[in-house]
């Protein structure tokens, strides 16, 4: 199991199709596009500078969208993951 | 349904016109011109380093004008949306 | 109407001479020369680390001066406004 | 009357002499020369982030010495001010 | 025995197999890949601006990942150590 | 007399010597070295964010050492002084 | 006496061998490797934005390891010191 730090969180990246049928790639603006993916593990929370620990807002099994180049890549147990600070993530989708 | 995440907020954007009749743009001056949309989904707020949430000043149905190069496009069950931050919003419109 | 958030405030910008009679512009020194506006509308001020409200020190209707090249040019109802934070207003003037 | 915001000082500035008798400037160091003011008004002073006002140090009527480049230059009823940042005071002389 | 100070950690690095069999590095992507490590010993903990001490969520022997380029290399008793920051964990392993 | 604001002390610099006997310049290594000063006056300490004044920690007399380009040069009463920040000292020597 | 201020502590550097008996460098690794030394004098310790101080967690005496191009060289008494921020010691070794 993957526990993760403070304000970070694990998640599973959820690839989205980005071509068309034939293969060509229609990007729709200029502007960066967010990624979807699946939340697999919560850290505690960040703390203040008060010294409280702020309870984060997603939670397991959570369908986010977050920041395109936000994380890094973990490989565990064969599988690969990405572990984001809360902040990246945009929205919560449901 | 998208939930945005702490200061966040999920907003439909209000194309303006911004050409003239003949098709040509018009700058009004050299100065950045904000956008206008309409919001969506509001987040829960920022917390403070004090450990308090802070409660957003803008609700859903509000009409508002944002900076210009402001937040995330995002696709959502095919139609565009912006996800912004709070403090991008420069005014309530109403 | 207009209602500004947070920290910001909407003026109108009142526009200075800067010509002599006969039409030259004649700088008085290399340093930035501030703006003039009358206070349209008022926010509700910042929220501190603390998690407190900071009632703005300006009120509607007030002369103004201002840092030259902050704020937001909005255009409303066929006007022209500017929407700055409360911190660039240098003083009152009264 | 200039009522200045927040933690900001309005200043007349004393020019001092920076020349011999024969007309040529004799720097004293490279280091940068502070410049002397009297203080004309004074703001209600800094808020901070635990949202209380901090008291001004200075007064109407101080003399004091300031960082070079510090401040706005302002024309008021055909006079010449400067607006400053308290912060931007060194010392008070007298 | 290495005691660090703060939110600082003593780990010993794990070293991870990067080549195939024949030797040749097989990089999955391009983003920066975490690394491993054995937490030897514990910080008591940073000190926030309200003035308590954050006590760590690292405890010595957890297996951790952490990012690549974090750290200061140490020697200490004829062994290879790392200090880190545990802000520079990205999670706990196990 | 200089009354320094906040943080600020006022000093006088203490000249040290540089040259061997034939006026050669020995630089010790590439580090900078720092000055030594006498405090003349003192300020009345920061303010932090909890609005609370620090009692600064030097006294008029103290001879101190400082970082070598911190502070400004004032002229006062035909004297050189040095206006720096308490935190621009190192150490108090005595 | 050397009396650090705030955070700050005076140490006596110890010079590690860096050199094989031919004497040829011989670098571990490209990261950059930190300094021992020996704890003369510590400070009151930092004040948070809460108004309070911070007890520091070395004390005279201590051997401590800190990162290279920390701290300002003394000379006091014809012997060579540094003062550092404690925040760039790494551990105390002990």
């Amino acid at each position: 199991m993957l526990k993760p730090l403070g304000d970070r969180i694990v998640i599973e990246q959820v690839e989205e199709e980005e071509q068309t049928a034939s293969g060509i790639v229609l990007p729709d603006s200029a502007k960066e596009k967010p990624q979807e993916g699946k939340v697999i593990a919560v850290g505690n929370g960040r703390v203040t500078e008060n010294g409280e620990r702020v309870a984060p807002e997603v939670k397991e099994g959570d369908a986010i969208i977050f920041s395109k180049y936000a994380g890094t890549e973990v490989k565990y147990n064969e599988k690969e993951y990405l572990i984001l600070r809360e902040s990246d993530v945009l929205a919560v989708v449901g």
